[in-house]
């Protein structure tokens, strides 16, 4: 009966139109030209890295496109048990009509012309859309990205903070942001004006979120004017040479006045926790990073009483931070659950993780999933991937376990999937 | 098969009369008097806060019991997927034959008077423990309660002694100490006289166990008394502002003391490992401790290896500690299982953890469950969700997986549930 | 459906003839002579002795192999719910046709007369072998093993290498290496060119990998030389009571020198991250090492990035370190997953870490058991747990959800069961 009644659950779920809440999607070129895009994700290219393909042999400049699926399927026999595999196998299937057990020498290339006729037609973007029941898609966004030439209502703009805490150290850094906002910073008070400017910017746009990933060792305090300002005037002379001190009391400073403007301008922060950079620095685009399992949301302790008035959605890198995750969410009001992330985003982990949200945390207070893509055709497989274990964990745990009717179970699986992220991020 | 077999051993299991070896039970006044009592616990008032009900809302001065259930009431909706509202709900329909599939506007008064008319019956007490399956609850003391009007066999003394080692810095809680243990603390031999005295009184009362909770940077190593006197020495001037190394060389000494004191009592000490105190200071009463996860149980090497006489139940908080407490037990003569502690003690990590446990540790060192609970009525609700998960280990992994007899699964259970409170903390 | 599935993977399973990758057997003396070999495992010594029984009268000088057990027996009612006793039972049935649903005063003898007359015979090693269907088994050889007068083709010579880098403060461990290499150690160059002539001799009697287990602080960096001389100087003339730093210095060198020699004897090198040695002093033999969970593979990071032709089979000790393993395992080419080791090969443990491998590791970079063992015996039951985890992992996960078709699902469990071992060890 299990069986039936997961499956029974998910097709309803699947009727649902949703919301992506964080991507990567690029506005102006949201869908794939060629099958390369898909394959040149990351998590394709870092797998056949790790299986055994040369860095070189994957990245090669100036490769064309098809060459570039040609060399990557050589290696996607040594992934085929993983769950990015998966995907791959059924956004071929369901977009592309293209059905295979496996991509090898063999059938690549018919792989890569069927996705080719799709991806020419002139509404590829749209038939991915409907296809995959998506409304609309939360970006990341550079702090100087004009917003301009864009369906800001389809494509909702989320203000990505990384380099104004980790990288004003750099000089390209602090020219973009005095070019964007006009505005010359050599005081802490002319940060604090361009980095006000650039949140009226974003909201003149329509933007929906504050964002940011963070190192395990980010431990935020609250930094005062002061202590910024000469930390401040040491960058400006100094540059990538000055001293970790000076770096940390600033990207302190910032990352608090950030979390003060999100006030001002009544926007959720989401918080990435748990990523360290450039772990291993040979490896290909984008498959460099990892982490340091041993991170508390203590942390962030200061930070969650000192904004109230913030949501904190927060996404963990690693399992093993989920139950500290629906801990702090079920004490804290402004801290609310964000999807499964990157390393933890394979079945089991989100499976485990969101049984022990769904069972501990305030229904209203967790946004199910995003996709984080790069490509839309992405959506498709990795949501559905997701319904496949909140279906589970509904059937499971709620209608078996706790004897709830299937009818309620799925009001509940609707929620996190799409009625949060419309309250969470004011997405009406 | 599996289902109706856990059903089987789940109802086999119910037969049993239990004793539950932690609690918070006042017994002078065991059970609720109105429904307020049930929904005033941390886990509805603070998910109800966590939720989006203010604080001064649910903890308004002054407020009656009728008008607090009806303010909560309309917060419950947000919470009803937790297990948290699961106990209520199971306890609501065992205790006072009042169903209902959710609590809200339209039926939180028939549920108060249902309850009411209950608790307001003379042997209402003696009903709660009957419909239950209690025989004996065990109490958490305060050093200086007299543990006098009551009786000891039903309600079992536990001397808690958080108080003696983290708080001695307060003058009230000196005070306290010399009062009860009509003992000047001037000198470390003054103090250990003082209690070596309390530790008298609480066995001529029949305690059968001392207990502490801790912090995950407790790491406490054996201290001389000539550094703990000169560290008592700039408590007793200086109180609350006194150094972090004083309090901290006190509290070690206090706590090594406290093993001493079990050696000569024959008394196990609970050691409830890993909370935070006050993290979200702006929370509800009782809602505003969560933890760090970081918390190792090589930081009590040296405590284990220095007190072999001394049985040690072990609570951890989070379930990443889960496994190093298996693997402690399992190495340690003196380290057992206590149950599954407040952040760990729903279904997904209660099923996780007691697998990881009974598959590993020596079945006379487990003990199963504690209800933890303040208020009579909750003991159902949650042993039961405790015997569910239970149930679902002995058939799965025993039966099914290991062959064996249904019987004898049932007698692990058995152990685990009742027979180990009674061998280890000596109540027969 | 779902237990025929399994349980047909898992027959189709046990035809394999495997290597065992990692075991502690002693190639002159392989299989037990009578059942103390067996239950003087440490498992069973150690779960005894935690369950109450002193270790005195386990481990008393001079008793006879008889009265061992006859003591044994008496303390294994308290530990049949364990994994490790359901693996007593499994290779009493299979390979002393010894039936018993448990071990205790009644039967011991008769369990010892079953076990004394098969291993009696004189070809109980090929017997064991052939039953287990084990081909080849890895060995633990200390670093002056000379490897002489065994089949290193049945019995693989591994290079342990515990002793060099953690004990050379040790004037017996200098003057062994001394003696085998032919080689006086005054400076770091005698030092290189000793290790270089132990991974000559090795490399000539077929040695397919270099091992180590390594503490949860240990975080290696490159040394230069001159550092290296100067703490060897210091060890030299100090030994043990030479101070932390010298120590930590010279074992970072070595294990460096270690990598480079795999670089050059093209050897994997095996980590065993994470166990402290010695916690329980007085708990018997094997039986006195634990862990403290919060480590992180982040502390091997330079050492991965500095030797990528070096593949490095990783064992971790907790289960919460499996999801960082997953993630490094998916991202650095030469880390690749090993087994499931010690605290962490019980049932629940492994399921759980095998699945979250198999959906994210490529297929050629997993190896999946091996079974640690001192005598063959033991080979059986702990592959067939093993098995019968992945063969739920493969039926429930690739075959139900996944939809693989049981026959692919197989060919994975092959290769991560045998053919992963070949590849990666160079045994063909």
């Amino acid at each position: 009966m299990s069986d039936a009644l997961q499956q029974s659950i998910y097709e309803t779920l699947s009727q649902l139109v949703l919301i992506d809440p964080h991507t990567h999607i690029n506005p102006h070129s949201p869908a794939s030209k060629t099958l390369a895009d898909i394959l040149g994700y990351h998590y394709y290219t870092e797998l056949a890295h790790s299986a055994g393909m040369p860095r070189a042999h994957i990245e090669e400049p100036g490769i064309d496109p098809k060459e570039k699926v040609r060399r990557l399927a050589e290696g996607l026999g040594h992934i085929d048990n993983t769950a990015q595999l998966a995907w791959l196998l059924e956004l071929s299937r369901e977009l592309f009509g293209f059905e295979a057990e496996r991509v090898d020498s063999s059938n690549w290339e018919s792989m890569y012309d069927a996705a080719l006729a799709k991806m020419g037609q002139p509404d590829w973007e749209d038939q991915v859309l409907l296809k995959t029941g998506l409304e609309a898609v939360f970006l990341t966004n550079d702090f100087d990205d004009p917003l301009d030439g864009f369906d800001t209502r389809r494509y909702v703009p989320c203000l990505r903070t990384d380099e104004l805490v980790f990288h004003f150290v750099k000089a390209s850094v602090r020219e973009r942001l005095q070019k964007c906002s006009n505005t010359q910073v050599h005081s802490i008070d002319d940060f604090r004006r361009a980095l006000k400017q650039r949140f009226t910017h974003f909201k003149s746009r329509g933007v929906r979120a504050c964002a940011i990933s963070l190192p395990p060792f980010f431990a935020p305090v609250e930094v005062s004017d002061a202590q910024a300002e000469s930390a401040l005037g040491r960058i400006l002379s100094q540059s990538e040479n000055v001293d970790a001190d000076s770096r940390s009391t600033l990207g302190y400073w910032v990352f608090w006045e950030l979390a003060r403007n999100c006030v001002e301008a009544k926007l959720p922060f989401d918080l990435m926790i748990g990523v360290n950079r450039a772990v291993y620095p040979s490896g290909v685009f984008q498959g460099q990073d990892l982490y340091d399992s041993r991170v508390s949301l203590i942390q962030y302790r200061e930070l969650f009483n000192a904004f109230p008035q913030v949501t904190f959605p927060i996404s963990v890198l690693a399992s093993v931070t989920n139950q500290e995750l629906v801990s702090y969410a079920w004490i804290f009001p402004n801290v609310v659950t964000n999807g499964h992330w990157w390393y933890s985003n394979t079945p089991s982990f989100v499976q485990r993780d969101l049984h022990a949200r769904l069972e501990a945390i305030p229904r209203n207070k967790q946004i199910g999933y995003y996709s984080d893509m790069y490509k839309l055709e992405f959506a498709l497989p990795k949501f559905n991937m997701f319904k496949r274990c909140l279906a589970r964990v509904l059937a499971q745990h709620f209608v078996i376990d706790c004897r709830w009717s299937e009818t309620r179970a799925i009001a509940l699986g609707q929620q996190i999937l799409r009625g949060n992220v419309e309250t969470i991020f004011g997405y009406q």
